[in-house]
């Protein structure tokens, strides 16, 4: 089978003009989405936040056309692997001011296949000394200003994974992915009113698959001196759906550790992601 | 004469490829530079800071191999108006780690020429409820996530342009220019130690041009309230030089206005205006 790998606006192509906002601003959004038997299995919820992103950014998102566009190319792709959608502003002139209600702001779409690769169901995080920026206009949407990530990114040694703090050295979450602890014998979750993304796959834990199992998860402020006190920390992503965290490296010292604790089936992760893979399938195989 | 107006790497061209970090994260820098008489009277300024904010996004950039580039484009091009230079990171694969060392880490040039709007000398501003955010790893560089600045630009109405403050509420810069006020007899300019763009212009006024007039600008924080109390103020880049500031217009009154006093060529800003124009010419005209 013959894979084209890019499609723009629906047909094939390798680039975008030189004019896209995406380009010049960052002006745009994206969601990575799990594509499972042909399918996308999160689909709806991946469509409600690019559409919440849309409305934030000024951006047009005609959310019949992209699933139009989405039922087109998915028979042309293999059965699994990710999507990666990327809705930018389209074209402007230059400057920064953008006029949504123009004939000529016509967003512009980008869905990119990639092949899954299967990581570990654990993961171990080193904290990281760049600091997310205090943003609550922009906090939680997924668009394309990323070089928060890409600097903390640079900070971490191959195959690690990364632990954000915001500005006044709150949890926010990891590279790529929201963050939950166990704390106290409850479920939290941190607060994304100030920076980080509102993952999808958060807010199917916490709107379906925790309560499913007698959990009610706490969105608030999470101090990093709390991971020490943490029974159980999981990352979630949805791509991967959940990993267990079993180490934070902090600067200086363990600021978590797993290690000398009970097997990880009768943890509380194993049954949340028990849950998960019952409801979605795919997520846990 | 036909005028190709974009060129990527040096090659008239209109598009980049789809997996260029620039477009996915926003990992490149921009420069935008007046071009005089078929020449970039401030380039080295403008190539001092693009290197800089590319050590500090880990893009390797050769500045040689950038000046051939625009000696090369600059007969082909009209002798007045502007040049947009856009440094991206190149090509990722998927996810935000960036091996610079790697050979298919290569920076992406695109430079592109727009004729000059010539505007007005005196511009009026409209405080803007976006706030930018405190980042001070990322504070001052020309990088390309510029959300802050569409979002901020949405609230403007045509031809206005956009006074900015950071999350305490301090006065930063305009939507892309420097600020600068006479306050009680001192010349001020924003400290940009944890949000705004450290302009070129910005720089060459404080190292050569107010020096030269023995004024002396100092680096502070300025509170919002002290508008109201300044003698002076003017907004400045590097495409436009000087704006003198007539009103800056708050959310729910009048911040200042330079309405009742004296002619401006009296000014303290005429004087550096005349003194810029002396030093480069493009900007006296």
């Amino acid at each position: 089978m013959v894979i084209t790998e890019l499609f723009v606006d629906g047909e094939p192509a390798g680039s975008v003009p030189a004019s896209d906002r995406g380009l010049l601003y960052g002006h745009g959004l994206f969601e990575t989405m799990r594509l499972w038997r042909g399918e996308l299995p999160l689909l709806d919820l991946h469509l409600a936040r690019l559409e919440s992103g849309a409305r934030a950014l000024s951006i047009a998102c005609d959310l019949r056309a992209l699933k139009l566009q989405l039922n087109c190319l998915l028979p042309k792709l293999p059965a699994e692997g990710l999507l990666k959608l990327v809705l930018t502003a389209g074209d402007g002139l230059r400057g920064y001011r953008y006029d949504s209600a123009s004939s000529e702001s016509k967003a512009r779409c980008l869905i990119q296949y990639f092949a899954l690769d299967h990581g570990s169901s654990e993961v171990r995080l080193k904290l990281c000394e760049y600091r997310l920026p205090d943003n609550p206009r922009l906090a939680g949407i997924k668009h394309l200003n990323r070089l928060d990530q890409v600097m903390a990114a640079a900070e971490l040694p191959p195959k690690s994974d990364g632990l954000l703090l915001d500005q006044t050295g709150n949890v926010i979450e990891a590279l790529s992915s929201n963050l939950f602890i166990l704390y106290q014998g409850q479920w939290l979750t941190p607060s994304l009113q100030k920076s980080g993304v509102a993952g999808v796959m958060r807010q199917l834990l916490m709107d379906r698959v925790m309560p499913a199992v007698d959990l009610t998860p706490l969105c608030q402020d999470i101090e990093l001196g709390m991971l020490q006190g943490a029974e159980e920390i999981f990352i979630c992503n949805a791509v991967r759906g959940i990993s267990s965290v079993t180490e934070i490296r902090g600067l200086a010292q363990t600021l978590f550790s797993t290690a000398g604790t009970p097997s990880s089936e009768s943890t509380q992760t194993a049954l949340i992601q028990a849950e998960l893979g019952k409801q979605y399938p795919c997520f846990g195989e």
